[in-house]
């Protein structure tokens, strides 16, 4: 006969076996049965609390144990910039990440105000943090010949190009081309995706770009691609070369000079990234190779005596220390910095639920490098005819 | 001596018990067990297939068995205004759609192409209908003296009123005010919000606001309110008043005339809810009441001979013929149509995860009348001061 006791045994045998199979296989049985979540629903909300409907409840981020890469977006702003800053924190927050949850860093030369921090924070789904940039990160270097600045500046002035007068601008663009990898706030994340205040992202994102970029091996990210000013960075080519030369160790073999260049390296032909769109492997930048680039760049003073931009700086510098598959062109992510768009055409722009108008993308007017780009991305030796 | 058979046969009850326990108790085990579920899970995605991450999945919109009120958005639209529409869309998905999955009905003149289609329904998350509003609904009617209506517009153009010289203006204002509510796609429905190309909605919404229409026996929910243009409605209050002397039973006795004149009914001091945007009942509209009101205006040829808009009818419709308890100012709804935006101040905002800058809200602009209407929602006889 079968007692009572070993009935009991085998019952409960089972039901932890059938317990234990079902909270490793299936992780939401897992979340169910939790003493927290028990607790949750035992608890009662407080009389003020309102009951949210369980949609949307759902919709928000939850800090899932879904993989996800060590990074952070990163936006340098001015706190008179705060409604330019919500509007493209909201439109990144539906169209990304509040299924993905990743944190966001605010940089400023001065301390944020509290107003800043709380509207900020406020639309946020998950942690910021704000930090303050050193001064020898932001300001123009006391070795910098203040009289030569002076004249660089009021060159390009009188040749009317933008933000020619301007000291901040150059301090924005030296800051973002060596230092803002390297401010204590960022120096936990591998991979970062720079936000400017004011700029729409138009298509839904069903992935994580970062973790694209890191399973790839990625290091640079980029939507728009068009010509620099040639005024504004005179000397600068040349100071590459004088690199390249000099340091031929850093030089990728299979590097994208073509992007660059049309006549093999000889001269520059201004195309760039355009850097207020960039996700990024922040050790690449915090390489020996980008180092030195930068270093060799900085020490011409090229930052303040010309208006060097951190575009081509850091375009240049993954096209030719990186591996050209190395760069990635996000078609997928619809995005305006007025007054260029990059929006997905075709059965991208259906997939992504984009609201940007096709016609308008920027990708094949004349002054966009984008074809540049695709014939650069091109293997160098076609492949045979088939039919040949 | 427990024989193996008896030992299976108790395992074997165990977890049919357990399985069946959980499949009542847990949604998500049933579904993680469910056959579909299976199928999904050993059946191979197409090559070109991503997979999705299962947050993002989630956040699409499900039809769940959550109430939900019988109704739908309504945008009158052209499809050269597809851009502006698509914004609209996409913001009303984000800010609440997206979690509540209610049906949109677009009505254009002529009949939408084939582009406009495939684009707003791309980045919706329900049903669309595209409907082409019937010629007597939308063009001038025959008996309309049209030189006396030339002369109008003539007069207004010469004052410079906006749309004065318009006949499509007065079309959509006379379509609006008496004819979208009996579209062929809108009388299936009880409830509506009407939405514009171009419009912005700053704020998350966590409730279901026809829903709060229903429950309340709302009948005019708006954010913004201000003054007309006096030249557009030259006759119309005296029409108003005529209506009310003719149709006494129409008239509501507990009505919110306090917002329309400052004089007891004696004239209109020109507020209005802006109709751009309006959530109602469309029952009201349909109403002997209002039917009576709409047929009184429309035989004077008001919408034709002067510029009578929507607004101004719908408002003293709202005002005249509901009960004050019927209109509704959704506060907690941030919304902007240039030149103006209503953006939720302090609890409010924060609650909302809102977007928009609280220091540029309409409300208490001189040319805003939300102050006439909390006036006039004050209760008419103050509560004796408990203190007295």
């Amino acid at each position: 006969m079968l007692s009572p006791a070993r009935y009991l045994l085998v019952i409960l045998l089972s039901l932890i076996g059938v317990h234990f199979l079902l909270t490793i296989t299936h992780e939401q049985y897992g979340n169910a049965i939790s003493f927290s979540h028990l607790k949750d629903k035992l608890s009662c909300p407080a009389p003020s609390e309102t009951i949210r409907p369980e949609s949307f409840a759902e919709s928000e981020f939850k800090n899932t144990t879904q993989r996800k890469s060590n990074a952070a977006f990163v936006i340098l702003a001015r706190n008179s910039e705060l409604n330019g800053v919500l509007e493209s924190i909201k439109m990144m927050e539906d169209r990304f990440n509040r299924n993905f949850g990743y944190p966001y860093v605010f940089l400023n030369e001065k301390p944020f105000t509290s107003e800043f921090i709380k509207h900020t924070s406020d639309i946020i789904s998950t942690k910021a943090e704000y930090g303050v940039i050193p001064p020898e990160h932001w300001y123009q270097p006391e070795w910098i010949d203040e009289e030569r600045a002076t004249q660089g500046r009021l060159k390009l002035q009188q040749k009317g190009i933008i933000y020619g007068e301007s000291i901040s601008y150059r301090n924005m663009c030296r800051f973002n081309s060596g230092f803002f990898f390297r401010h204590p706030l960022m120096m936990k994340y591998d991979f970062y995706w720079r936000i400017e205040p004011g700029v729409k992202f138009f298509c839904d994102l069903d992935y994580d770009p970062f973790l694209f970029m890191q399973d790839n091996k990625k290091v640079y990210g980029f939507t728009i691609s068009l010509y620099e000013f040639s005024e504004t960075i005179e000397t600068l080519w040349q100071t590459v070369k004088d690199f390249m030369q000099r340091y031929p160790e850093h030089i990728s073999e299979d590097n994208t000079m073509r992007f660059l260049s049309d006549n093999g390296g000889e001269s520059y032909n201004l195309c760039h990234f355009w850097s207020n769109f960039e996700i990024g492997d922040l050790n690449f930048w915090r390489s020996p190779a980008y180092m030195a680039f930068f270093e060799h760049l900085e020490k011409t003073g090229g930052f303040y005596y010309e208006r060097w931009g951190d575009a081509p700086v850091h375009s240049i510098a993954a096209a030719l220390l990186a591996r050209r598959d190395q760069l990635h062109f996000f078609n997928d992510i619809g995005y305006k910095h007025d007054p260029f768009m990059h929006c997905p055409t075709g059965a991208a722009h259906t997939k992504g639920k984009c609201w940007c108008d096709q016609k308008e993308s920027f990708d094949y007017d004349g002054y966009s490098c984008h074809v540049k780009y695709e014939t650069a991305m091109m293997p160098s030796t076609p492949a045979p005819d088939p039919l040949s």
